[in-house]
């Protein structure tokens, strides 16, 4: 990786990608400090150190950054919602507090925005996680050995106009179309539960065509809402995200190419392979008019 | 009722609103027929007799229509996404079929105009529920005891940009949105599904604010999408969907007055009022810019 920084903070939300970023660190030599957030990060993020914060600790998280000499910050992991009456912020947390709760009312992506700008306030340069560890970003055109086939790349183009029509509501990242019929569309329950329910519904709801043999159809597409703030909360799949795909009987992933990570990327294609799913890259370009 | 026919025929899909439509007929003394359609049709509906066709047997439909004297059609309950394969048609469905497959690429809504333009086509009139049993057409304003506050009618007013923006995909009529933050949106699922989901969501997705009691948050909103057929398919509500959003610690339930329909209403009203939920008929007007 072509650093801009000398240190980084990576600041842990849930899910494996902040583990991701750390290692991707580690094996460039590149030097970090851990910032875990309480009730947010995964226990895996325990062996690589560091302080535990809440996320009303601003104060605290600003503190312990300087400490560590990190000149560069990397939001890194989910942070959704937080409960307010549970935040227990400290004095820099509780004077920012009215601003994140007014940003909070129109959804995580202002929320983060808040966070961007006040470490960018402080100095900090504010990075993505696909900067630390280049091979997470997805690119264009497919991945493994399966394609999209014509139809895949229909319902995936349905799929990308929901999502940025929905974009000026801070809402989802994903939506599941099936020949043309919108299965399922994000909101707060997240990609995973999305496409559980997906594998629930009645075959019948996947409406294929009279001379059509049943067989895996329709496609999960995420992209980053329109304005999002692509340094953090980007689009992440991985192994988990495949293996959902496969028991909802889907035939493929679309994601957008270089605003949308792959954790795990080796297994993941692994199981598409086998699975016979399709992973794929787009460009805007293919999808918006 | 005000009748402008003489005989109607009730082709009855899922749920109890075929049923209600009957009663209605039975109660102003209106002659009709039912046609169940198979796989769709409720068992309460088999009391009311009459004839059971599936939805390929356009032309057996016809049929009986013409030999029961029909001269109005009223669609009444959910026919969601048939499997084509299973469909069977009759001669005049099979005609039609490359058109109605057509149609159900494009959603459930393209799919109902076809039946529409074809009972229209054979001269009949093509009614909307609301017309034979006016009782279920929600009225403006608050129903039963409790009003929407402020903050309910601002979410009300998000959900109902949100499945506006939506419309042109042909997917789902209801959003839920709580605190500004938007929990869920309905696609193939269906509403109650969605509740469901909405009573999973850990609290801390709730957004409750700093200085804010637990209590029950968040509206479920049910609207028309835009250019929607408004004979057939009308957005209803009824006692499950209060008990559903009850259960969802929602505070109340907004649907388009006079383009929605609420079933069992004395229960229904019953049922909020006790539980503190909100019933509550909105204009566009109140919410589109």
């Amino acid at each position: 990786m072509e650093r801009r920084w000398n240190k980084l903070g990576i600041l842990a939300g849930g899910g494996n990608l902040p583990a991701r970023v750390a290692e991707g660190c580690a094996a460039a030599g590149a030097p970090f400090a851990m910032i875990r957030l309480s009730g947010y990060a995964d226990e895996a993020t325990a062996r690589f150190g560091g302080e535990e914060c809440g996320l009303g600790e601003l104060g605290r998280i600003v503190r312990v950054l300087k400490n560590e000499d990190c000149d560069a910050v990397v939001m890194a992991g989910t942070v959704r919602r937080p409960n307010f009456a549970a935040l227990k912020p400290d004095w820099r947390g509780a004077a920012l507090l009215p601003k994140v709760v007014a940003a909070a009312r129109r959804g995580d992506g202002a929320l983060l925005d808040v966070l961007v700008e006040t470490f960018e306030a402080e100095g900090f340069l504010v990075i993505g996680a696909e900067e630390v560890s280049s091979g997470l970003a997805v690119p264009q055109g497919p991945l493994g050995r399966h394609a999209p086939a014509e139809a895949d790349l229909r319902d995936a183009a349905k799929a990308a106009a929901i999502v940025a029509a929905l974009g000026q509501f801070d809402v989802g990242q994903g939506a599941v179309v099936c020949n043309g019929f919108v299965l399922a569309i994000e909101a707060a329950e997240g990609t995973d539960r999305m496409l559980a329910r997906c594998a629930e519904l009645p075959a019948s709801m996947r409406g294929l065509e009279p001379d059509e043999a049943e067989g895996p159809r329709g496609v999960l597409l995420k992209r980053p809402k329109p304005g999002q703030e692509l340094r953090v909360d980007l689009p992440t799949i991985g192994p988990e995200t495949v293996r959902r795909a496969l028991a909802a009987g889907l035939s493929g992933i679309a994601v957008e190419a270089g605003s949308a990570l792959l954790v795990d990327k080796d297994r993941a294609v692994e199981l598409a392979d086998e699975g016979g799913l399709f992973l794929y890259g787009f460009l805007p370009a293919e999808f918006d008019g």
